[in-house]
């Protein structure tokens, strides 16, 4: 079928039901990052591939909303349909909201699958129909599911337990301190639907997802009960006596819409308004009273305690023994052997899942040479894979989820001659990258202010980059976990995280010449304390991955006397660390490369 | 009369009037950082003269509420009296309200003179006394004006114009842009009360209130009217037609009360619920509609135009030309002639006199030997004025009121022979400031993050200072201006002002060693543009302040070679302004002391 093949045919399903515009979204039911071939439902509808995208069918329109990442991708796949592109964020492009208000006319009914919608958008959509237009939602309506004859089923690999020895605290600890903080709250009940928060507060991991660990599921936890909604036939025996014996309750995976329906007047029910899709809420029932705050899970999963720390480590040593090997393999062989962006990125691959106690990839290896490492979420296709030649900038950031921590880290490699101003880039990004883990400042600091010691550096030179420093990291979770950021331009300034020691953050300023080359220089950093004295805790942020930096593209003489001695000082520990783990040829090579400047 | 006595004669006056509980509070009825002696109530009748004390009297128990930099002083005062004295911020110690709330029984009656109380402090008696205690509150009643039998009448010192030359904007474009953003805000008139807004809007200025040129006055500020409510007597004939000119029509300065009773239901009213007193709230006509926002003079003051920045700029040389030949007179004469901190002061003071352009001193000069210096609000009076000696620390900060702008200069001087010690503190802080001088950013910035660029080499070892590192100041207005402030713990994050260029800020990290000398330099700067490019407009903060610092308490070997430039280059800077000023004895000692290290 074609994109207007099957857009004609869910307007037959439309008119059957008198509904004036359909929409169709990308998320997951549990607002996940990373989601199921099921869930695929608006690239399915539309052939856009993107991450984030909404789609919206009225009876003779069609347009696809994407953000600036993939206008030149959304305009190729949307090429050859009806569907019209709305550049997000340009100047006279309406909202969702703002175009259907236009299309929607009095008294008509605009639908969706409300699992898939955000709560703050699905309030927008019920804002827009309901006040000026007379007009109604109805938001319990998967119709792409008939379009779609060949829907993957909903994914079922088994979940499997997380160990306390990798997790250091039990399931009903973690419970414990989840009741002590709903108490605080005043909340009697607490609904849990995303999926890394359930992950951690059960110890349960799956595979039900690509790149993270996580099985699909929802939660309902009280003061004296813990139900977990999910689909039983993904737990073995083992897991099911884990869960039995922590106090939680099975439930099947969708039954949780009907639960929340139960609760009475005495319930006070804690969700938070940003994790939890309009189904959900708006199956509430309404008789109870709502308290909207933070899952108090973002905070203690952020928190790595020090069992989790010591697996943590030793996850991030075994992957800086597979980039250093990665990095001697392609310093020996450009040249000499044929080499593109997607066998490199593969030998990577290959390299880390010798490692002990490796699980799976932590995200999709974006493997740039020259050009295309200024697209700052490159991914190699057959179509676009570049040769590496023996000269300019290759970049590769790729990850692992291993069983005791999940890594993330990007090097750019000189595959031959630089030149001043590529070097002086270069430098430039390194520097940034060791101002901040050089910096110690006192408990207080937030990720929009700590940004400011990466980006002084460069901005002392006129260059930025155009993304965060850092995002959070989770153990054998999400490769990009909350509350806390490392960004300077804060989303929301009135509730930004304070950093707290135990949290783990990637440390990544880059460089991006458009057409040219892209620089990027990433570390796992880990907010540790330091001395506390009489003007309170200081606490810096130690780097927790070893992989050496790219010493043919450093330019000495831009670096102050700190900043070489630090340099210095994360080369030796490199070298302690990796060394040991190195054939005898790796070895000397990295002795070479780790040597004081 | 004793504290005691005055406090008698108070509650009889409680008692005629079925008053249980009476409030003193510090400010004036434009919630003025500095008071004229009129408004001195809390001051006359507890004995307490800091500059933040809130006095409350029952029936049977009055206490005086003060923060932690008064807590020595207000022991002192309130010695020999019944006031108890409630350590604000200190664990269990109650609010004004919580105390209030326990005492004042059923159906009580609190009483204040509202004009000196806050809008927000107004709010929280009023929830206090209303819903659960079912008392009352009688907000317009000065009960202290009969007990203070001496008290001073209200200042009427003349008014003058701050001519077009030195602001470079007349009253009528002001108004205009006033009334622009009034439109925008959807507001029909607008209340001003604070006395550094008024000022700038109409271009006038008095010396009702000691260091700061503001007159005692209110506004209010229609699409069609400009009103000026204030004590005609204080306004000549050239006064008179200025303000006549520019649409502005005199009011007596306390119909403003009666005045904004007469809104109607057609009247939308702008005022900035921060900068309103209670009794002004209170008054307003119910029927109006009520838009509060932040004044908009806030922020068209704190950016200045080129006009003020030429002038702003002059006034800092010729203050640059006192403070270098105040340091000089001082490393002439210590060890040879008697000087203390009282003497040293007036010295300064007295150079600052000669200079043209000036008219006024800016503050209290604090002017602090050895563990004076460590003392962060330090006033020297009689008793406790230190001979200087030629050994250690001497902190010297003060500023002056020139009529083109407004100065704030600190110097630590070293008066003999440092200990290694005291040059790793002085050289700590230099570093701090120079950081600060020397960072580049782009707009978008908010003060709470340069701060980090400022603190960062004091962090690095693990030193700090409790205080910010930079206020907003006016143009031959208050020292102390808003909205932006430099300080990483800011108050209130979600509604921090972003950096723009044309502010002018005061860059005075310290250190302080409790007992033995305190450290800090001062300087002001002006945010500035730099480039501009695809990463955005960057900007930096240049110094106006020229004024060399201590060679003598530097560790040259503790700066970076970045350091070193930027210090070198301001020496020069300083050289070049302050040079020509000077005595060719004078000239050769600054020729040394500021000689590139």
């Amino acid at each position: 079928m074609t994109t207007n093949e099957k857009i004609a045919k869910l307007r037959l399903l439309m008119k059957e039901r008198k509904i004036s515009a359909y929409i169709v979204s990308s998320p997951d039911y549990h607002q996940s990052e990373y989601v199921a071939e099921y869930f695929k439902a608006r690239h399915f509808m539309s052939a856009f591939t993107g991450y984030v995208g909404t789609l919206a069918v009225t009876a003779d329109e069609s347009a696809l909303w994407t953000d600036g990442r993939y206008f030149t991708q959304a305009e190729l796949q949307l090429n050859n349909s009806e569907v019209k592109l709305q550049k997000m964020g340009e100047p006279g492009v309406p909202t969702v909201a703002e175009y259907l208000s236009e299309r929607l006319g009095e008294g008509g009914t605009l639908a969706f699958d409300g699992r898939t919608i955000a709560l703050k958008q699905g309030k927008e959509f019920e804002k827009m129909v309901t006040a000026p237009k007379k007009g109604s939602i109805e938001y319990n309506l998967d119709l792409v599911d008939a379009v779609w004859d060949t829907r993957p089923a909903l994914p079922s690999e088994p979940v499997f337990i997380h160990e306390l020895k990798y997790c250091g605290e039990s399931c009903a600890s973690k419970l414990a301190r989840l009741r002590e903080k709903m108490r605080q709250l005043g909340a009697s009940v607490h609904i849990i639907t995303t999926l890394d928060d359930i992950a951690w507060l059960f110890n349960i991991r799956g595979s039900d997802v690509e790149f993270v660990p996580f099985t699909l599921c929802y939660a309902i936890v009280s003061h004296n009960d813990a139900q977990l909604f999910i689909d039983e036939r993904k737990l073995d025996a083992q897991v099911k006596s884990h869960l039995a014996e922590n106090g939680v309750h099975l439930k099947n995976y969708n039954d949780i819409y009907a639960a929340v329906k139960t609760f009475t007047k005495n319930d006070t029910v804690l969700i938070d308004p940003d994790r939890i899709n309009y189904s959900m809420y708006a199956n509430l029932a309404h008789e109870a009273e709502i308290i909207e705050a933070q899952n108090p899970t973002m905070m203690f999963k952020a928190i790595k305690n020090t069992v989790q720390i010591e697996h943590i480590k030793n996850a991030h040593i075994l992957e800086g023994v597979v980039f250093t090997k990665f990095i001697y393999w392609i310093k020996k062989n450009i040249g000499a052997v044929p080499l593109t962006e997607i066998s490199a990125a593969q030998k990577l691959t290959d390299l880390r899942s010798e490692q002990k106690g490796y699980h799976s990839l932590g995200f999709s290896p974006i493997s740039g040479y020259a050009e295309h490492g200024a697209i700052i979420h490159y991914r190699a296709t057959e179509e676009t894979n570049k040769d590496l030649a023996p000269q300019g900038f290759y970049l590769i950031d790729s990850g692992g989820q291993y069983y005791g921590g999940t890594t993330d880290t990007t090097r750019t490699l000189a595959l031959g001659p630089l030149t001043a101003e590529q070097k002086k880039h270069y430098t430039a990004v390194l520097k940034a990258h060791l101002s901040l883990s050089a910096l110690k400042f006192l408990h207080g600091c937030k990720g929009s202010q700590v940004d400011i010691a990466a980006r002084a550096p460069m901005w002392a030179l006129g260059l930025d980059y155009k993304h965060g420093t850092g995002h959070g990291i989770g153990q054998f979770l999400g490769g990009h976990e909350g509350p806390a950021r490392i960004i300077w331009r804060a989303p929301e300034p009135a509730n930004e995280t304070v950093l707290e020691p135990g949290m783990l953050f990637s440390n990544e300023p880059g460089f991006y010449l458009v057409g040219q080359y892209g620089i990027r220089l990433e570390n796992t950093i880990l907010v540790t304390k330091a001395e506390q004295n009489e003007f309170g805790q200081f606490l810096y942020m130690q780097p927790l991955t070893f992989t050496p930096f790219e010493v043919d593209a450093i330019e000495a003489s831009y670096l102050t006397a700190n900043e070489k001695h630090h340099l210095n000082e994360y080369h030796q520990d490199v070298y302690k660390a990796i060394a040991p783990h190195l054939t005898q040829e790796e070895r000397q090579w990295l002795e070479a490369c780790t040597k004081p400047l």
